[in-house]
């Protein structure tokens, strides 16, 4: 009985799905921190290299995906699609589940799929280092590894809690060959914050014409570059010889994994798209749509999304890359335009359907991922309660192999279930 | 340019390979530990279900794998065989490098091969309740993982010195479900060995009905178990167009990694099998050919095989798996006889190429496998020097993600080179 449905190296998508064009309503622009007007491509040149600054802006319905990407890409893609029949079973379900394995990717998520990209567009044009920020460490270390595959010097301005908490993501970026230093850098008696590590990062990057800052979710060319995960799963779904998923399930930090996943089926109106992100920092739903910075210092384009205030500080649960206040703009056009559902949960439940799943299936999910699994679990009980078929797929962002100690806290009751 | 190999899910090897006809000279029986005669079936009954038992000692060429085995090792099975691209790039080798990914079972290396197999058997023959022995946790998560999957219960004894400072695998272990304590369980102020937890574990064992004990290496029937690797990896050979490995490559602990990638190559003369060891546990290139014990307190039959004597205590290298101070008797027999050869490395060394692997090809190798990578980096620039094209084949037998701060000490020179 077949369960995984992998594809050969050379299938992996030669061109990146643009969401732009198909979306119920044009997508404001960014507005300029300073000024308040629409941004333009000088205003982003001092940060991002041409390429994706294009991108942000494309019309073009397909972009061509570069060789040199695809070279590094096939390092692990196409990722598996995998039917999680023992959880069906589990649930006595008659939906049928589907997840996308992304994460069997060097730094064990989706992030390097976009890593890998923006590193290349900027040893194109001639950079030889980038800077970013990074929290628990997810993108700091895929960038690291993609900075690796193209001889780029690489920096990671990490939170400075993380950096004395979390080691092991830090060691992860070193052993890529990445710099690390912890964030705020003129405050060492400062735990930090994503929004700090933001504003070291990019003024690194604005200061020296050798190096561009790199950003690991909410901007269309992040999401653009995730598109991968939809475009296989789409074509290996029709060879487990399903004609559509009646939803797509993703959870929602700045939406790239989600994006990544649901985007390629945005045109087909029989598929429901679902966000589920964290009760304690619910921007979907109970955010206001509304031009916001990205960051807490305000240095930032203003982008149009749900958000909770960009100095709204959430608490400090496990699933850390679903801990910002605001969303992408597609993701949050989508929600408004009432294309995407979204749903929230606490993290106790998240933990609950992440020990289900990895007893039934093997494999231990990121925190993050285990607000997917949550959602698909409940999804496929109101498909028993009804007696529907249904055919389920949603996105194996990550796995939790760095994040033990979460799932010891679980274990041991000694969860804060905020 | 394809460099992943894969298999279809059918493709799963329906039978293991047996080595036991093939060997160059017949295997001495193990003795007894009491009357040093050669110890029968009904002599491992207490511990082990009577399949096993008759695996032990088969005479047949291929045993089939049962249904419900497949079953669960298609949740991560096939594994791909990779070609290793851009370390040969890197190396500026002629040889052509494939390596089998063992890391991406959902315990992270190649155990539960042999976990799943072992739980099947026991409960089967209704056997509700297995405990083992594990010093870092590799062995006990795969047979945590394996008892989740045919509702068994597991009890795991874990050295107390890891249970303590390497609590990551515990956690693993709790999550499957399983029930974890530190041994000796009747010492609290001792800090463990291997040789303790094997007691604990025993004795459990044979002092319940429902109870069997369970064994990750050495034995027969495990490395029997560990032949999908190599079988796998002929197949997958073949669809690169190799006609054969010039050499086969693993890390040698117990023997059981080793033997999985290399026995299904043992009748082919031209193939050169090659096990690396640690030089801070040189079983195979320092010790001697003799009956010994498994365990330190001798409750075990005595097998023949390379030993360092069973009260050897070998450094605290981070390589915990190839701390052993034996090996399989297939192995030491094959040693013996010249039709496999031995080297030994010190973890320097091995950490220096685990991490030029990591830059290459992305994923960070275990510190086991490191061993194995430096003695094929070594083979591929002996085949530069000599301007030979060379195939080699190593099993890449785990992951290092949870070995991150043994890269840390690797990093910032704070490794003793052992």
């Amino acid at each position: 009985m077949q369960t995984r449905f992998l594809l050969d190296q050379a299938e992996i998508p030669s061109a990146w799905y643009n969401a732009l064009p198909d979306l119920p309503e044009p997508l404001q622009p960014p507005l300029h921190p300073g000024t308040r007007e629409p941004a333009g491509p000088d205003d982003l040149a001092p940060l991002f290299p041409g390429a994706l600054i294009e991108q942000e802006m494309a019309t073009a319905p397909w972009i061509d995906v570069p060789g040199e990407v695809l070279d590094i890409l096939r390092l692990w893609r196409p990722t598996p699609l995998v039917r999680a029949r023992r959880l069906e079973e589990a649930l006595g379900t008659p939906a049928r589940i589907y997840y996308k394995d992304e994460s069997v990717s060097p730094a064990g998520s989706h992030k390097p799929n976009t890593a890998v990209a923006q590193a290349y567009y900027n040893a194109r044009e001639g950079v030889t280092r980038l800077t970013t920020e990074t929290g628990a460490g997810q993108w700091g270390s895929s960038l690291a590894f993609a900075c690796a595959q193209y001889g780029l010097e690489c920096k990671v301005y990490m939170v400075r809690a993380s950096f004395e908490q979390k080691p092991y993501r830090r060691v992860l970026m070193e052993t890529w060959g990445a710099e690390v230093v912890p964030s705020p850098v003129d405050d060492p008696s400062h735990p930090g914050s994503l929004g700090s590590a933001i504003s070291d990062a990019v003024r690194d990057a604005a200061t020296r014409t050798d190096t561009h800052y790199s950003l690991g979710s909410v901007l269309n060319h992040v999401l653009l570059h995730q598109t991968v995960i939809g475009l296989e799963a789409k074509e290996q779904l029709a060879r487990a010889g399903e004609v559509r998923p009646d939803v797509v399930v993703g959870s929602c930090g700045g939406g790239s994994n989600l994006g990544g996943i649901a985007l390629p089926f945005l045109t087909d109106p029989a598929v429901r798209l679902l966000a589920v992100e964290p009760a304690s920092c619910p921007t979907l739903t109970k955010g206001a749509f509304e031009y916001d910075f990205g960051d807490t210092a305000e240095t930032t384009p203003l982008l149009p999304m749900y958000t909770l205030g960009h100095d709204f500080v959430p608490p400090s649960i496990h699933a850390g890359g679903l801990r910002y206040h605001g969303d992408a703009p597609i993701i949050s056009l989508l929600v408004k335009a009432g294309r995407m559902d979204a749903v929230a949960y606490p993290q106790g439940k998240t933990f609950e359907a992440a020990v289900q799943f990895a007893r039934c299936e093997g494999k231990v999910p990121a925190p993050e991922t285990g607000h997917a699994i949550r959602a698909v679990i409940d999804e496929a009980l109101a498909a028993k309660e009804s007696g529907e078929e249904r055919v389920i797929l949603f996105n194996y962002s990550g796995h939790g192999l760095l994040d033990l100690a979460a799932y010891d806290d679980f274990n041991h009751g000694r969860l804060v279930d905020a």
